[in-house]
């Protein structure tokens, strides 16, 4: 499926970008101080109000007539207009971040060419403070925040400096960073305050976007490059989210839409042009790590596909990159549960099937029953009977979720007019699978749309035109958190969801 | 005289102030983040759009909890709007500087209170680099910028960290800085290059006013604390005349002023709220040090003024603080070679008279003739022949300026509403004296004001006056710079007014 962005975005018009210009020389008819010169000729270029800091203004004379009033600018298009942020000739180059809780992805851009050069995916190193945000929030009250922040900014200009070495970069020509996280990753990053996020009344130090400067943000690239942090719409929903809406494309749509961001949680927005509601999906374990011993994220070696033999009830496994399988990913295990309902591995309700003597893939291991996933003289890969119940928790989630959260606004799944997958699924879900075992809705398999990783890709549009930071306060703006948690019809659909497909299997069609 | 400035300025809303703010706190119906909580009770209460740096976002949130929602607040009225620079309790204090190529004048005021904590005068340390700002340019040119601008940084840094030290003032508090100094001056300050100020066609690297943050200025007061330093009209017109003409108040004035600013060199404006034309006087050795070898600045000790007994010829000194005088400043001069000529001790051509054997106040000294201005057993002051040439030089120079400048406009002394004379003869110029050696045109004495150093008080008048910035802009677009050493009649008025008071008296009154 190609990527719904593509299409939307890159018009090249960067937040930073090279502007070249010749300057008419003094004279004594023109007397016009350098700074004023360059300034007018900025504003006729269309680069209105422009701003100079100090540092850069004390290199402009030299510059000038070194080069015969003939410049090349590195311009940023900042919250309150343009700044001029250095000199020289070169690319100009913009970050792309997005910070999550197990890991960061980090997209390099040629702003000039409008050419992505790197994209990597990183580990949060503050994983080490606690795998999930709210233990790193606790250990920031009991006296670690500095430290937790740093970790976190540490390893990010880790990654630069790596990157630009290998690259051949100049730090220096980073003129242009953009942030998307979850509200509390955002806060660790600019160093605020998280102690007030996971108490009632839940309220961030910021909200709206943050303007900041490289050098304020501690980001080892040109001091004054451009630090744009997404907005949050409160504690729960992030830039990460907004990031992600921007991406998707739904808030331009004028039919509701469903956005399902699947990463340590799930996150679930439903809207159009009109409105946009969006809240966190009811707890289930992560589907990525958390389920199974074998969980593993989607790279070389791991399992992306499951097909069992209806006969010989075993797996014929696709593997990233070939070569033996070291573990599965979100999508595989989806593929691999619906595979062993489908083939009577497993029934309605989770449970292993068994022959008599329980011969074949299905085995005893430590006490409770378990499906050979993978089996070679040096590995073997198993799912167990826990592993599988976890799974089924997650999925009856993640449905009965989008079920409550599509009905609260008087809609069903027929009204839906796309259903956009986002997250750690990235490696790319079978759909079909998915609605065999009731984790997605039914409904025609041409309204689901993946993303792969939403928010790296709103930040990297964000990064490619510089109209974006309206769009996107306007999404912010437009964002209402919905709790469902509190939901009692959530917990009724939750225990028919534990079921394959579910009890009641219209309810997956609206 | 009374100050004039004194009446039109110090409305007390100074450049920052301390802002108190009550804040409700967060609730269940009201979740909005701390930032956007204090920038919406800001903006009520007329802080439009305020800026935040990061590092004060960072204390936010915590010192809102710890005070209960109560905050202080420095708030700084930069160029584009409201910045809030820090917070916490206690006075908020600004500093006004005027940088004179040989001294240095700085006045630290209390904003809250609206009242001058200390004014002091150090001299510019970069006179061991030249007496002359030329010279400093010229050894800028060959490799020494950067020390010649550090020791200027740093002699400024040094003095507030000693003052703030012996005031118990912190230096964060120090929240704005206003900055009048002459265009080359006040390009060291910034670190900006003076390479091109000197070389036709004679371009600055900024002329309109500079907006810098104390951080990037390397000011070692609160790093968001404002810079503001005065807008040039030109190498020649500098901020310190800018900031002169405001104190003055000419610029708001129906009829023409004239405003004379006599430091190192003599600057003459002349003008009114239609027009502004300045430019600097045909240049003679400076009033103060370059004349006599007794010349000194007006401080503890130096003659202010003179009287001659017509009889005995010797002359009564008025000493500041009393005591054994050791110099005489350019107002005493003045009044002396005034005296001397009334007295019959110089004739108009400035010639010194001697009577037979040349006993008396009128003695042979190193071949040259010279008069005793004061004689004791410990110590003998002499004005010799050629300093009174040297005198006489300059005075023909600042007359002869002042006569063509106001012809070339078409006017006369007779139109001139006010004369203010600012600058070196601070110490109080008599007037009676000046006019009577035709240094300053024979109008109404009561048209004549004395305004002391009046650049430091157009730097304090905008320290104290946030509308002000505005109403400088005005007077730097209105401004025209004429150029005087090439008129013809320069040279022609210049050689009459070599004599005592004129060889053609009728000149002096237009």
């Amino acid at each position: 499926m190609s990527p719904i962005w593509a299409k939307s975005c890159m018009p090249h018009s960067p937040l930073a970008c090279l502007h070249e210009l010749s300057l008419s020389p003094p004279s004594a008819s023109d007397k016009s101080a350098d700074r004023e010169r360059l300034a007018g000729e900025l504003a006729a270029a269309g680069f209105q109000g422009v701003r100079i800091p100090l540092d850069v203004l004390r290199k402009i004379p030299g510059e000038l007539r070194k080069n015969r009033f003939e410049l090349q600018l590195i311009m940023v298009r900042a919250k309150e207009g343009w700044d001029l942020i250095d000199t020289g000739e070169g690319a100009v180059y913009g970050l792309a971040l997005d910070i999550g809780s197990t890991n960061i992805e980090l997209s390099l851009f040629d702003l000039v060419r409008g050419r992505k050069v790197s994209n990597d995916v990183i580990e949060n190193p503050q994983v080490r403070f606690g795998p999930d945000v709210l233990t790193r929030v606790q250990r920031s009250m009991t006296g670690e925040f500095d430290l937790i922040s740093a970790v976190l900014l540490d390893s990010i200009n880790g990654y630069i400096a790596t990157k630009c070495k290998v690259l051949g970069v100049a730090r220096e020509r980073i003129a242009a960073v953009t942030v998307a996280g979850n509200t509390i990753e955002s806060h660790f990053f600019l160093g605020l305050d998280v102690r007030n996020l996971p108490v009632s009344p839940y309220v961030p130090v910021f909200n709206k976007a943050l303007y900041a400067k490289a050098g304020e943000a501690g980001l080892a690239i040109n001091a004054n490059a451009l630090v744009y942090v997404f907005p949050n719409a409160g504690s729960y929903v992030g830039g990460d989210i907004i990031s992600g809406i921007l991406s998707s494309g739904i808030y331009k749509e004028e039919r509701p839409c469903l956005f399902i961001d699947v990463g340590t949680n799930v996150e679930i927005t439903l809207g159009c042009g009109e409105w946009i509601m969006t809240g966190a999906g009811a707890a289930g374990p992560a589907l990525e790590g958390d389920i199974a011993g074998i969980g593993k994220r989607a790279e070389e070696g791991t399992i992306s596909g499951v097909r069992i033999d209806r006969h010989t009830k075993r797996a014929e496994l696709q593997v990233i990159g070939g070569g033996e399988p070291s573990g599965i990913c979100g999508s595989g295990l989806i593929d691999l549960v619906s595979e062993m309902f489908a083939a009577g591995v497993i029934d309605a309700s989770g449970l292993l099937q068994c022959g008599a003597g329980c011969e074949g893939p299905v085995v005893a291991l430590n006490g409770e029953r378990a499906y050979v996933v993978y089996t070679s003289p040096e590995r073997k890969l198993f799912i167990t009977q826990a592993e599988i119940r976890n799974f089924m928790l997650s999925k009856a989630a993640m449905f009965s979720s989008l079920y409550v959260f599509v009905k609260s606004v008087g809609l069903t799944f027929k009204d839906i007019e796309r259903v956009y997958v986002a997250g750690a699924l990235g490696c790319g879900i079978n759909i079909e699978s998915a609605v065999n075992i009731g984790m997605l809705p039914d409904i025609p398999r041409e309204k689901f749309l993946l993303l792969g990783n939403s928010a790296i890709k709103g930040a990297e549009m964000m990064l490619m035109d510089r109209e974006l930071p309206e769009t996107v306060d306007a999404i912010a703006a437009k964002i209402t958190y919905r709790e469902m948690n509190e939901d009692p019809e959530l917990m009724q659909v939750l225990q028919g969801a534990m079921f394959l497909p579910h009890t009641e299997p219209d309810l997956l069609k609206g």
